[in-house]
């Protein structure tokens, strides 16, 4: 063992891959473990051979970093992570790095950043996203916090993440907690991706009646094309995995889907910045309607659906429709993503770099695909774009793709088969493009039953409707002037 | 001015429509308001010749009340029914009653009967709807809160409150922040009934090229059919309702729609209940886009839409068939909104009484309606009914209008108007009746990605995957055993 001191430590030993990923690429780390049983297990098995080295005891750790001293936490989300802060702090320079890899919330990294520059330290709450494959071959890196950490921790990480067309995935972020921020709207858009695919899956199930392994070759198809991706990837080798009895094991496996929160967070976050991230909002919603397993079963045995035909129509034809349809409800849902970022920016004051974003999840996490290259290139191309909908190249793939995702859409609804996710996206893109949407009616129903009162639309001013006025209408004899002040709709 | 003590006192005139009301029935009402000017304005106008007797200060309020004293706080939620209460208390004595009226939050409810009661004091939340028609001539209560204080406030609240078929809109709701809990949910309802309307308003707008009164005229006799209520009569009169030019005025009202918290929270509390409550989650999403004017105009102009023939069908049909959607739609909202009311009531420990709650909507608040009753019935059958999906009643209906509603979304799918609410409630529908979802699949691969585990599926139990196990599959070569703790999808 080198008694050389380490460029980085490491607090828990869950992610022991991205260890070893650093240790690949020349980054000499520290590792320590609550449990410190387990970095001797670490040291004497995966680690043996390698120039990582060991701490027991938080001080021990600290006196073996080099100056500035950078600790990743890769712990629970939640108080241990302040308990480690707190555990560190004493044994630390001003100017030392603490960086929180962990799934924290981001109110959390922006307070943990304002505190620990208030001390002089410098705090960089990261998203980190890849899972264990990621963690050990190159994860998505997205750093936010103090910006004077950024030049001491760019080489590590930038080292570390995953490489696509010779860019890492990893970039600054942007202030206090936007890192965090960030990995929660990419587990949310991950949320959307995952409940689109699985919808897809069904209607191939039971609209088209396929097997798991002619479905397999559908994704297998469709992963070379728009929808190249390590969810349509994992999807196809997933439905071709066989359990020791030669069944598709994705038969056995309980419909009953857990979540961990960060989707929940970020519909919560859409709901609160009021943005329209009605798909994340569809699959976390999803999500908790499998979970009602008992109750599903006791309804499926009460309530009939439609009385379903064999479909007739053109197989292929409906399948190159529906790989459309996914394409087309992604787009949705990744210009609905990007449009709450926008807002989080301007709430936050956070000078989020969209194409930045994009990069960094080309590669080494969940939802890495082709298709963020595009988006990257849209964003590269016009770094104002005010939604990913007014990109030329998605104008163009949402025009090619419109007619088969109508004709899925419309098909699943006749079928029964539920598509909350490609079902809203489309409201979605038929809402956002439409100029008079019906909530002049909502506004008149407002101002009728609570005096809420509502502007005129631009064009049809006149003396008693004027721009920018509340007006109020006295829509019946006894209609009054009542404030709505505790009155709310 | 009678010398006599008064009955309740109530503070902030924002409201005086429901003081009025208390007059009539012989419940003599002591006003106060901070700006004390008001007050008199108040007793020399609107209260000229009646029994209501006014305050100008917190302490002459309190002097002028019989004991127990009952003082309704009718104030802008937050931090000013705080700052009332704690001006209050000085004033009174243990066993008084303090009740807010107003749309605080349910938390905070909770939060002030706990504070008042540890105190010797009482507290009721209630939720009060009905906008100024409601106030004056009954309202729908639902007070929540201290139990001891109900008997003295019953007879206050059930004269104020609206009666139908002779029973008061007006029962005790539970422990607590219900009441409040309660009417969060009924303005969620609201908002959803709300979309749902506006949608129905838009298909006959631009599917089927109707003027504002023909589709008034629509909504009228709908309104003697099963979605007989108060939002679809106001929907009529507003339709019918022009300008000074003899334009329609609904037509001139900016389609931008506010949201005051309430639909909101109830979404939030949702997600945060893991209850799929998707209708008004997509409601509010919807108002958040129509917020969005300028960037949907901007899209309108670039984006275009399916190119749509004139409807050649039955057009009588299908209005029919929007009837019957537009219902069907409803009953899966309502059928939702009691699912998170039932989770709630675990979470926080109230025995809420599922039949009471839907008397107290039938009459007096925004979303009165002959649908209420049927809910009413339907729990008074069954008060351990798991959902309304399971009531014969609402699974008949629903066998009805299931084919039209299909067709509907169908349609509006293929022309291109947004049909969230709609959709959402025909996803959900078909989702609930479902035995296997596709949600096995996400499993699959939030276990292949993260190694998250999943459990077996009934029925498919083996020697390695045994029920209730957390089962982790080896799906390469290369995964591990990577603990999840830290990596969430």
């Amino acid at each position: 063992m080198s008694s050389e001191l380490a460029d980085v430590g490491l607090i828990g030993l869950a992610v022991m891959n991205l260890i070893l990923n650093m240790n690949d690429h020349n980054i000499k780390v520290c590792a320590y473990n609550r449990t410190t049983s387990k970095v001797d297990h670490f040291l004497e098995n995966e680690a043996k051979g390698t120039n990582i080295i060991g701490a027991h005891s938080i001080e021990e750790l600290c006196s073996k970093l080099k100056s500035p001293r950078r600790v990743i936490l890769l712990v629970k989300a939640g108080q241990a992570v302040d308990d480690f802060i707190a555990q560190l702090l004493p044994h630390m320079d001003k100017g030392d790095i603490i960086i929180d890899g962990g799934n924290s919330h981001y109110p959390d990294s922006t307070r943990r950043c304002l505190e620990l520059e208030s001390k002089g330290f410098l705090f960089v709450g990261s998203g980190v996203s890849g899972g264990e494959e990621g963690a050990r071959y190159g994860p998505s890196l997205m750093p936010g916090g103090s910006t004077a950490a950024w030049p001491h921790i760019k080489d590590i990480f930038q080292k570390t993440a995953a490489q696509v067309k010779g860019e890492p995935c990893c970039d600054w972020v942007g202030g206090t907690g936007s890192g965090h921020y960030v990995k929660m709207v990419h587990n949310g858009i991950e949320y959307g991706d995952m409940q689109l695919i699985s919808e897809a899956y069904d209607i191939l199930r039971r609209g088209l009646n396929l097997s798991d392994d002619e479905i397999a070759d559908i994704f297998a198809k469709w992963n070379t094309g728009v929808l190249d991706s390590f969810l349509i990837e994992i999807t196809r080798d997933i439905l071709r995995f066989k359990d020791t009895d030669g069944e598709p094991i994705v038969a056995k496996i309980l419909d009953a889907a857990g979540q961990k929160g960060t989707g929940k967070w970020t519909a919560i976050d859409a709901l609160d910045y009021g943005m329209p991230v009605t798909l994340i909002g569809e699959a976390v919603f999803a999500r908790c309607l499998s979970s009602l397993k008992a109750e599903r079963v006791r309804a499926s045995e009460q309530i009939p659906g439609p009385t379903v035909e064999a479909f007739k129509g053109d197989k292929q034809q409906f399948i190159d429709d529906l790989e459309q349809a996914l394409y087309a409800s992604k787009i949705i849902s990744y210009a609905q993503g990007f449009m709450l970022m926008r807002e989080a920016a301007t709430v936050n004051g956070w000078d989020l770099n969209n194409a930045g974003i994009a990069a960094m999840w080309r590669g080494g996490c969940i939802i890495k695909s082709v298709f963020l290259g595009d988006i990257t290139d849209a964003y590269r191309q016009n770094k104002d774009l005010e939604s990913l909908l007014f990109a030329p190249f998605f104008q163009q793939a949402l025009a090619k793709a419109q007619p088969g995702w109508r004709r899925v859409n419309a098909q699943a609804t006749l079928w029964g088969i539920p598509i909350p996710a490609h079902g809203t996206a489309l409201s979605f893109f038929d809402g956002y493009r439409t100029a008079v949407v019906p909530a002049n009616l909502i506004q008149a129903q407002r101002d009728y039953f609570g005096a809420h009162t509502f502007k005129v639309m631009p064009g049809k001013e006149n003396d008693h409707m004027k721009t920018g006025q509340d007006i109020h209408v006295k829509w019946t004899a006894t209609s009054g002037n009542v404030s709505s002040s505790t009155y709310n709709a």
